[in-house]
């Protein structure tokens, strides 16, 4: 990992802050979406964790100063600033797994100016595309209606942006990913039988499947469309007996194609065979088949690709310099500097009604109130994490305690409002 | 890099291909697009030498190995296959820079099923990434009717993607980047200079102007829209003199403000002071600003997530095993297998006309065609490949050489077709 995950200008920033003494200055900087993607009614906090142990490997190395030198970008002052530089500072925010609105303030980095700046651009890339990859992936999971998801996205995205997909989507609710790395890298449990591919390979289908079960016994899944699908289901059954664990369609009209797939396995007396299907399955397409008889879905495009919102427009933006609040003039009058402190609000039933963020100072606790931020690093030193099966259930509680609006699929508001106070 | 970039299902197809001994099987697979995204006229190769290196590199080392085992994701055989792992077959394929249209065989991998068909997530990611960045790069090249575009997206993308992007946009034209660590990797000129932060750091914006020209001199870029434009334009010509460089704006309407912003300067003397506007900038945006005294674009978002296309739809398909021609019964008729030889056809004008693609055989020669296919890696050896500044002029060529409409921003055809030829 190197610290070259950085954009020019904030060591640009850094050199004059250096020359004119402001770098030290103590500042709180703010990580919000000023909106969700058009029509979302809410974003899911995801990244977090990954982004503390980039923060805490986040050092430039001899070479890299040498180049930065070199090429006129920071003088020798900043170069030797930079060859020591480690964060020291503060790490507050949101778990990840919790939900976000227009406003929250999900992550808060303070320190000196010089330390805290240099953490923007590797922030918002680290928390902009995993929470753009959760927020469309638990969308999926909410439309498949307790029905399992795969994530098989890794070829339609970047081969790290795959990996960080694959764990946004396990914590979104996804129950597998296809990517091995991702397997190995963060305990996500991974899943995988053949391609088309394979098929061909072989001199004939039955050929293919019989070489598949021999490898990998009868709990395997077959996919049956690489020629005709119900010729598929009758070698597949034919090689395998009724114990085949599962069929997998892969194109065509899902909906009829699984309707008359599961009439075809009953009649061959695979009753307890499964249908998985997949093929450009988006949250929409996924609610589409709600009614249909589909066991599981393989999920890729769309989820990898944050399914409309490849990004989740996370801003860093400077809120306070030695205690003052500060904030762009520019900005709609929503913004509000200084350093905030937010709670959910729940009613007695434990439905979430609304999100107060305080600035410069604490809301005033109510039953049912919900503190949103927790510590990430205290003076440069990461905290113990919840594990990311853990997240994954706080997504889950989260998703249970908004209004049921909340969930629909179709364009609307946020959630739940915002309510920014300014307590100075 | 591992090797673990991978899908499980290809090593649960290569254990079964193992032990029936069709792993052995000569293949060929190849990358093609079965459409290019919604509107678009052309794409753009886009990552195949990143690729290259990555495919050298692709090894499985022991604590992998024995990740795999020990999850069962292969048997004891495969396990060993794979810690002996290497590519030794060939790939050839389309420049980088070279323009692809539906059915072009922009890359062609050969060699056995097993070593083949383990490529293809790496493949995919890498191919579906940096061709969707560069394709949406070209458009706003084009855009942008030789001004400069600076490429800032790191903070709206994964970490390492963003990388992968500033090369993408790097090639398809634009000037520069923020990215340092893509200036390092790659050598792309970088630039930078302030963010609104520098100056909420400051007393006043004056303080924070003159801090940065006192660093940086005047040969920089001063960002005036923190608080009121015109002030700022008026504090930045105060403190640096006509002399700047440059003023940024980063907000608002562009159009209207550019006009002003260089009314203003030139009313101060500054009549050589370049104004570079920045701002959720897409191809459309900057088409908009043609006819405004814009001298400079910088583009974020939209380019590092492909410009509503952030993937390109890439497949990697077994076209061929043993000589013998494959393909899926559900293909649409336009699929052709075999391994396919492709030149582009141009009018002695030098226009594009059309791509012949032949399958199993080669394309009869005419004048003005021009063979589309290198040789990347021959018998797992990689080849001498143009560098990122030759590849950048191969595109500015092409895109120089299809039919004017091919250039249009608006939803369209293809720019020039593909002919499929099957000589068997």
């Amino acid at each position: 990992m190197t610290a070259l995950l950085t954009d020019h200008y904030e060591l640009t920033m850094l050199s004059a802050a250096l020359k004119d003494g402001t770098a030290s200055r103590q500042c709180v900087f703010e990580v919000f979406a000023r909106r969700l993607p058009a029509g979302r009614r809410y974003g899911v906090v995801a990244g977090t964790a990954r982004l503390v142990d980039l923060v805490r490997d986040f050092r430039f190395c001899e070479a890299e100063v040498e180049h930065l030198r070199s090429h006129g970008v920071v003088d020798d002052e900043t170069a030797a600033w930079l060859s020591a530089y480690r964060f020291t500072g503060d790490i507050e925010g949101y778990a990840e797994g919790e939900l976000f609105f227009p406003g929250s303030p999900i992550l808060t980095v303070s320190g000196t100016f010089a330390e805290c700046v240099l953490l923007e651009t590797l922030t918002l890339s680290v928390l902009n595309h995993d929470s753009a990859i959760a927020a469309a992936a638990a969308r999926m999971v909410t439309a498949a209606r307790g029905r399992a998801v795969i994530e098989m996205g890794a070829r339609r995205t970047h081969e790290e942006s795959a990996v960080a997909a694959a764990r946004a989507a396990y914590l979104a609710g996804f129950e597998y990913t296809s990517n091995l790395e991702a397997g190995f890298r963060y305990g996500i449990p991974t899943a995988g039988t053949a391609a088309h591919a394979f098929t061909l390979l072989h001199d004939d289908e039955p050929a293919a499947f019989a070489s598949q079960v021999a490898a990998l016994g009868k709990d395997t899944t077959l996919l049956v469309d690489t020629y005709d699908i119900s010729q598929g289901i009758r070698n597949a059954i034919a090689v395998a007996g009724p114990e085949l664990r599962a069929v997998r369609l892969d194109s065509g009209d899902l909906s009829v194609l699984a309707q008359q797939s599961r009439d075809l396995l009953n009649s061959l007396g695979a009753t307890e065979t499964k249908i998985i299907v997949s093929g450009d399955l988006d949250e929409y397409a996924i609610a589409a088949l709600a009614a249909e008889p589909v066991d599981m879905y393989g999920a890729g495009t769309a989820v990898v690709v944050g399914s409309g919102a490849p990004t989740a427009g996370l801003v860093y933006k400077l809120v306070e310099v030695d205690g003052r609040p500060v904030v762009k003039r520019s900005e709609n009058k929503a913004t509000v500097g200084g350093r905030k402190t937010a709670v959910r609000r729940h009613k007695p039933t434990g439905t979430a009604t609304e999100e107060i963020v305080v600035s410069q100072g604490a809301p005033e606790q109510q039953l049912g109130d919900r503190a949103l931020q927790r510590s990430y690093l205290t003076a440069g030193e990461p905290a113990d994490l919840p594990t990311l099966a853990e997240s994954r259930a706080h997504l889950r509680q989260c998703l249970i305690s908004i209004p049921w609006e909340g969930l629909k699929l179709s364009a609307g508001d946020p959630a739940i409002p915002v309510t920014m106070i300014s307590a100075s």
